[in-house]
């Protein structure tokens, strides 16, 4: 008999189980069960697990895992704490996830090209005035990382009239856009974006990437829009930059604590704009699809999906 | 001797002196004079005048206009007030605008697309929550006005995925648009549309059009984008629909009097987005040189531009 599938998450009740429902039914061959009603044998049985975002110390509790699947892109916690440990991890790669990035980073560069929030702070204050307005022809946008998320985003920019590089761990050929690597390529591209995109994963490379000598160097009056990973961006050193006005805006989906703390000095700041980590939700339906393929073909093949590079880190 | 063209608007004497200057780089052999400083003898000679939503009753102190050259799209005041006088109107024809009002009308349907509003309440509330996502495909937009502006917004919201229909006085056909026409046709468009865009010059039809009975058809919780003119819209009935929780936000670039009065209750609604008709601002270089040639071609061949059919009213 085959073994059964954990699905690992900390999510609440009910999405833990819409989400179980969901790859129920395009896995009907397979058992998915909640991590917190596994039996003791079920763990110690389980060659494979499905995972959303969990604490890393449920999914340790699984002692005979070969690979753990994610309903997530980022799985950074999970490789970080159990990277050494012999199961390989896929991340989930939507087709669907990198469109809803793609329109998220067009959605918020809008927000900042056409002075989105300047117009919400004039309306508080009801005052009637006209800023100047800048063709996307005469914006560049900057966006680090360029994988299939970076180069979507990159697409959708370039057919609204924006002009697009970007920087990716390692050179690369994408149309229209200048594309630079290496710690002088960040540089590069830094210096020229009018509004910079930040869609790198969390790797120890990336951790503190964008801290005040980085962020120092974009045209005066720059955007932000971190879609990435919270700590990649240095905090303190946003708000410095942020105060002294050589960084004008800076829209924040991710963060180094989610939920951000009720505490957090972010909420009221009337140049940051916070977001619930809500710029590219997974798609249940697609994902789920995806993930039952990856299974099904393990379970007929004994072959993995691709699998991340625990040593590059994503 | 040629005659001088006054130009006739109520800006700012800084505006007025930089499209001057723009204009008579554009026009180096005519003379462009600002109204205020015409000599009686120049107004009565004149037989062009540019105008940029001037105040009607001084283009009425041109006596022997031929025809007037609007750097504005809409012309509505000199239309009501001067349409029975013998000078032709044209309007400002400008590709440049219909790109730049493609973009409003991307960037503000991305903004109620991806509950930008909403999201800013909770970040005023500390509240962190992911809100549902809608796939583009699974929203219909509902364009109301399809000509060069409404057909072009079209295409741009097509391509991001949105399901669009569309409204035009005539039957027209455009790629992937269901295009209706007549009252019965608005009817249609409003009851398919979860966000509505209105690109509706004002005309004695267009008058209070959106009105309470009209709006009340959306789907529950449809958004509202005002791009086209004021009194299209009835502000009660918006006010009540809001209330009601029929419509869920609207955003508004035009009203009614401009600027927005301080003490309209429309600039601290929170489910009101107030702009200062910010939409497709005018590109001086752009119009400019449209205006210099159509200036051009009618000394050299005294023929006008395309102009404005005074019974449509556009």
């Amino acid at each position: 008999m085959r073994s059964v599938i954990p699905y690992v998450s900390q999510q609440s009740e009910q999405e833990a189980s819409d989400w179980i429902d969901r790859l129920s039914r395009s896995m009907p061959d397979e058992q998915i069960v909640d991590f917190k009603e596994l039996s003791i044998e079920q763990a110690r049985q389980a060659d494979i697990a499905i995972i959303a975002n969990p604490d890393p110390a449920d999914v340790a509790k699984l002692p005979n895992l070969k690979w753990v699947q994610s309903v997530w892109a980022g799985v950074e916690r999970v490789l970080t704490d159990l990277g050494n440990r012999p199961f390989e991890i896929a991340r989930l790669v939507d087709p669907e996830l990198a469109r809803t990035m793609a329109e998220a980073v067009l959605a918020w560069t809008l927000y900042l090209h056409r002075d989105m929030p300047a117009y919400a702070d004039q309306q508080r204050r009801k005052a009637w005035n006209e800023l100047p307005y800048r063709k996307p022809g005469d914006r560049t946008i900057g966006i680090l990382g360029l994988g299939k998320l970076g180069s979507l985003s990159a697409d959708v920019l370039l057919s609204q009239g924006f002009k697009v590089c970007g920087w990716s761990r390692r050179p690369k050929d994408l149309k229209n856009v200048e594309v630079y690597s290496g710690q002088d390529g960040l540089i590069k591209v830094v210096e020229k974006a009018d509004i910079l995109v930040c869609l790198l994963p969390l790797t120890p490379d990336t951790m503190g990437l964008l801290n005040a000598e980085m962020l120092s160097k974009t045209p005066s009056g720059a955007g932000l829009i971190n879609f990435g990973r919270g700590p990649v961006v240095v905090t303190e050193d946003l708000l410095r930059l942020l105060e002294a006005g050589s960084l004008k805006h800076a829209v924040l989906d991710v963060f180094e604590h989610e939920p951000l703390p009720k505490e957090s000095s972010l909420w009221n700041h009337p140049a940051i704009t916070v977001l619930p980590h809500i710029s590219a939700p997974t798609d249940q339906e697609s994902a789920a699809k995806i993930v039952a393929d990856n299974i099904h073909r393990y379970r007929a093949t004994g072959e993995l999906p691709e699998t991340v590079d625990k040593v590059r880190g994503y």
